[in-house]
């Protein structure tokens, strides 16, 4: 006998503990009633995660309940604002209860982290995908936008970046330590909002840092300088490959959920806990320009396009 | 060649032409920034409707545009909230121009009637399926809850019910005037906002009358007695069946968006120009009873729960 969809939404995601007081009704009522504090501006994105699009058919429950709030979370870090609730539309082909067991906790345990209240959703059967909506908050005209970088500024980038092309590359293979960040990035939540006031503009980094960095540019309208010998790398990406593929994973790789950030003070090596890496500098006019010690490097941009 | 990803959001989904003042950046960044208005509470609700399950396979683009939209405002209108903005998660399995064009004209068609922005969302490759939030606005302490209704309360529905169910019965025969009430619902958003202070709870009819309003009575803590004789059907629905099962489409047909709501007052036969019907009593207790000309009728509920 399987489970009623109220069943599911009782038994998995319905949860007394987590409530914030700027929820006046969460689940269970036909919308959510919610309270944004006085002087903040409201912050809201969406992301979808397909089976066999975003992850590959056999990704455990966990990481899929993490990474589908993590994505989101990660677009609330980019415009510097504080996470406070998410809404959750899960289509499944079928009532598991070891699997919703599975993706709830992590769901739940991530959004606890980060004091985030699940307000509502939709539970439907179908083709395996999870569409997430964040709300946040962030102080009036604080908010970090892709637009309001300049001529001058310096470009920096939080963390690594490809390992999460690299987990993909070596996807089943025995060892692979980087698989667990692929599946559970880390929001950069700390850091984008210790750079309200710093960061002339930021971006997340997910679809790899040449297009992100370059969707920034254009908001901004500028162009931009990067030293691809400076990008921060992992150990794991050094040893895995040569230069050349080194710099593809961490230029284009996508799903590292790291910050890009322009700035016209020169930061020190950490924002709030997290490294951070000046890879290069803002400019005039509309291209992004890779350079290495030998000069302009010929980078062909092969971000990850959706519908190519 | 097939469209990119951005190019899609680009061409079919980015205007500029519905620009709300409370909408500081809407597509385009990483996430939206908005605005609540002072004194308003936010109310938020999120559905998906996927082909084969909520919509049957062949379905104009136009009806699944609308009605991935409609279903969300009259979630809205059951709070007795303004709509305001929403997002939108499409999934798609191939980027084709037309249905893009007849799927978006339809939801903004809609969207513009009750002056909503879309502010952000996701297009991904995948089995076609439609998730939409909606955002509205609700002067603080006077949302519709589903709690509220006490002993003595006048129970209302709007409209007519089971026209829906009928349509999904004689659905592809020639002629189907319900067709249109199927694919194109009319979210009941002006008679939820005229319905403040004056409903004591209110619900949206989306599963069917009988299974929705023992929702709203459970949320109460109350009971209620209806009687189905004075349920109100449509000319097509009673030329169409029997008596018996005109009340089942009636009571559980599911699909009627139309508001279900209790009142201490005796009410008109109209709400912001739609009519509504007293069909019954909120009671002591925890049953709710239908009754006809001649006694309690046993009625089965047969509403529709998708994991069954």
């Amino acid at each position: 006998m399987s489970d009623t969809e109220f069943d599911i939404i009782r038994r998995y995601f319905t949860r007394q503990d987590s409530r914030r007081r700027d929820v006046i009704a969460g689940i269970g009522d036909d919308a959510a009633l919610l309270q944004v504090p006085a002087g903040m501006e409201l912050v809201v994105c969406m992301d979808t995660l397909v089976e066999g699009v975003h992850f590959p058919i056999g990704t455990p429950a966990a990481a899929i309940g993490h990474k589908a709030l993590a994505v989101n979370l990660s677009d609330l870090a980019a415009m510097g604002a504080e996470p406070a609730w998410a809404t959750l539309s899960l289509t499944i082909p079928e009532s598991d209860p070891d699997w919703l067991a599975d993706f709830s906790q992590a769901f739940f345990k991530l959004a606890d982290r980060y004091q985030v209240q699940l307000v509502g959703g939709d539970t439907t059967r179908g083709p395996l995908a999870v569409t997430v909506q964040a709300h946040g908050f962030v102080p009036e005209s604080l908010a970090l936008r892709r637009q309001g970088a300049q001529a001058g500024d310096h470009i920096y980038v939080t963390g690594t970046l490809g390992d999460a092309g690299l987990a993909l590359q070596l996807a089943g293979d025995a060892g692979n330590e980087l698989q667990h960040q692929l599946d559970y990035p880390e929001p950069r939540i700390a850091a984008g909002q210790a750079l309200r006031g710093i960061a002339s503009a930021a971006i997340d980094v997910s679809d790899g840092l040449f297009g992100d960095l370059r969707k920034l540019l254009s908001a901004s309208g500028v162009g931009g300088e990067i030293d691809i010998d400076v990008v921060p790398l992992s150990a794991q990406l050094r040893e895995a490959f040569a230069a050349e593929d080194q710099q593809r994973f961490a230029l284009s790789g996508g799903d590292d959920y790291e910050l890009c950030f322009t700035s016209a003070e020169e930061l020190q090596n950490e924002v709030a806990g997290v490294r951070i890496t000046a890879i290069g500098k803002v400019t005039e006019g509309n291209d992004l320009l890779c350079r290495d010690a030998n000069g302009i490097v010929d980078f062909e941009d092969s971000g990850y396009l959706h519908f190519q």
